[in-house]
This record gives structure tokens, C-alpha cells and sequence, in this order.
């Protein structure tokens, strides 16, 4: 709750009897002028009311805004994002696991001169190391994710927005593109790899918010 | 930045000449009494300082708390937790893997009766996967990590804390766990499971207060 109760009922007067001075809403309230003063102060300064001299408070019609989801919804993906650890589609799956291991990453971006082509995850590889494969012999494409079934974000988007799409597809990591449109077909476009927006990205911009770290 | 730039400077006026009038300080900002009266009312109801009736405005020497610090430092494991999913210690690694894809967690605790024995994670089994051992001959306990070198987490503490736990040790999820010490040995306490933590359910923590959901 953003306001307080007393400051709700004065909005609310406010509202249904707009204009009204400051000493009949205190009258309805059964307090004194000076008891309303910081109330009226905050609410004025939300926006919620308006005060004319003469004529008394008005309702302006705007949403009070809560301070966190405003602050948490100004938060941009290109403040948050991580290098993106990108390999060719001719890697075999046991290189690409290496990768995975000394790169620490959950996620294996697939691409050509850093243009996106695909994903694999730790969980395609795992299903692909359990099937008693020889490793060595199959490359990335084979079992990679193409780009076609990919979901991205890019450094503009909130992070609010990615990290939900992140929950909503129970997905660990989306990569972060820019969108280019080929000039000779506007139907044909290019994803080139930015970085990377995670869990772990999202996890931090929580601690950073509540511990104040976050400037 | 919490305060604005007019109600800092009204700060530090009476942080070094309190207790000081309001017109006074109205007289050191070249501004009218009036002019002052909202913000003077905002620092007050933020308990950064104190009005006494005919001595003036006192520094009470309080932090200013960000609204969003606040907030989410005020939410605690217990209201994200996720059910866990705990097998025995005699499983075998096949079977483990096919309780990940099919529980879908990325990892899974080891458990006796609920007491917390040790944790697999994907990691851990991709590594056992990859070495071309037989994933039906190898129990579970052969390569978990076990419960003395795990880290929890309990259904009171902050989610923030345990966040930047999960971020400080690089880990995907820690067990929350009720602590049972032990009536004739104070020396040996049980950690029973209650759930798990992750960054999934942070990031929903996020996205819930980022969008104003979260009541």
C-alpha cells in the first residue's frame, strides 16, 4: 500500500467533491487544518490532487505509482546483460560440452560471425551424452535449437518484460540481439548476437535493488 | 535519488544549524515559507527530521530508506519457495537423469525420510554422462555433493540474502531446510527439507514486483 489510510479517505473526498477547501475536508475528517497539512503535501506531490488558491483541492485523475514498480520497471536489459559464449555449427557436442564447463555457462550460443543461427543447452547435450553416442563424431547443428524457434530479447527491452519471458517459456537464458533488415528484402533479417540476459542476470539486479546497490 | 535536490539542501541546513526555524530556512534559500511547507513535510514524515512548537526543525540523524530497499528486502524465502524434488541416495544416475527431465528441475536433493543427505545437479551428471560409464551401475551417492559441504538456506531468511548467496557460490537453487538439533547431542543437527530456492523463483519475485503484482 502506497498511501497511507487517512491519506486514501482524503483522496477519496477529494474526489467525490472536488473542489473543496482544505478546512471542509478536515471538517469531514473531525480533525484541524494543520493535521491534514503533510497529507495534503504528499498527495499533491504525487499528482493525485491539484490545489488552486481560492477554489481548494482537485482530483487530477492520475494513478499514484508505486516507487518500486516504477524503479524496477525503468530497469533496460542493456544494463544487465552478460557476454554471450558463441560457437560454430561444425563444433562436435563433446568440444561443445567442454566449452560449457570452462566457460561456465548454462547455455551455448550457435553462430556464424556473431550472427545468431541457434542454441544448445546443457539439457540437449545431456540428452545427447546419455544416448551412448560417439561425442566426438556429432556437431552442434545436429542438435541444436535453430534460430527460426528462438526467442530473444534485445538491449532495449525492461528486463521485467525478458525476465518474464525467461518464466514463461522455462527458459534459463535468451540472447540479446540487435535486429538488422537486409536491404534487398525487408522479409530477411539478421539477429546479431549482443550478450545474453539470464536468471543469474535477473537474480542480480534483485540484490542490487535490495540492498541499494543499484544506482 | 529518493529526495529532491531542494528538500538535500533543506537537509543539510538543519543538519548543521538545527534547531532552526522554518523561516529561517526559508530566509537561506531565498524562498518564501510557503514554498517550503510540502517539502519540510516530507522530510518530517520520512523521520529525517523532527518539528518542535517554538524551537524549530531538529536533525534526528536517520538514514533516508528507499522505498524499494524496503520492499523487497522485506520479503523472506518462505513466500517463493518451490516444492523440492528429493530421491534416495541409492538411485541410479540413469534414473536420476530421467527424474530431472521429468520433474523438470535443474537439480535434485538426496534425501533420507526428508533429512537432507547431499544434492546432484545437472552438472554433476553430465560430467558422469560424458565418461562413458554405465549410468545404471552407479548409485546417486557416488557423486552428489554431500550434506556437510552444501549450503540452505531457511524459510525466514531474506530472499535477497539468499539470492546473493546463490550468486556468490554460482549455484542454481539451495534446499531450504527447518534445523532440528538433536535432543542428546547438541553437536548433530538434521536439516529437514521444506523446499527449494532457486533463481527462477527469484526472477519471479522480480517480475511480480516489477508489474505491481505482488501484494
Amino acid at each position: 500500500m502506497l498511501l497511507s489510510e487517512r491519506q486514501e479517505k482524503i483522496l477519496e473526498i477529494i474526489q467525490h467533491h472536488s473542489p473543496i477547501t482544505g478546512h471542509c475536508i478536515a471538517g469531514r475528517l473531525h480533525v484541524t487544518r494543520a493535521a491534514l497539512r503533510s497529507d495534503l503535501a504528499i498527495l499533491t506531490m504525487l499528482g493525485l490532487v491539484d490545489a488552486r488558491p481560492k477554489l481548494g483541492y482537485f482530483f487530477t485523475g492520475n494513478q499514484a505509482q508505486d516507487p518500486v514498480v516504477k524503479a524496477l520497471s525503468e530497469i533496460t536489459v542493456s544494463s544487465c546483460l552478460s557476454q554471450s559464449v558463441v560457437v560454430g555449427a561444425d563444433m562436435s557436442i563433446y568440444d561443445a560440452i567442454i566449452t560449457l564447463f570452462t566457460e561456465d555457462v548454462g547455455t551455448i550460443f550457435v553462430g556464424d560471425n556473431n550472427v545468431l543461427c541457434g542454441v544448445v543447452s546443457r539439457k540437449d547435450l545431456l540428452k545427447t551424452a546419455m544416448g551412448g553416442n560417439d561425442l566426438h563424431a556429432i556437431p552442434v547443428r545436429l542438435v541444436m535449437t535453430p534460430v527460426s524457434k528462438m526467442l530473444y530479447s534485445t538491449p532495449e527491452e525492461k528486463a521485467v518484460v525478458a525476465a518474464q519471458r525467461l518464466l514463461e517459456y522455462e527458459i534459463d537464458c535468451l540472447p540479446v540481439v540487435h535486429i538488422h533488415t537486409a536491404e534487398d528484402d525487408t522479409q530477411k533479417k539478421e539477429l546479431q548476437i549482443v550478450g545474453r540476459i539470464s536468471k543469474t542476470n535477473i537474480a542480480r539486479v534483485f540484490v542490487e535493488c535490495g540492498m541499494g546497490r543499484r544506482t
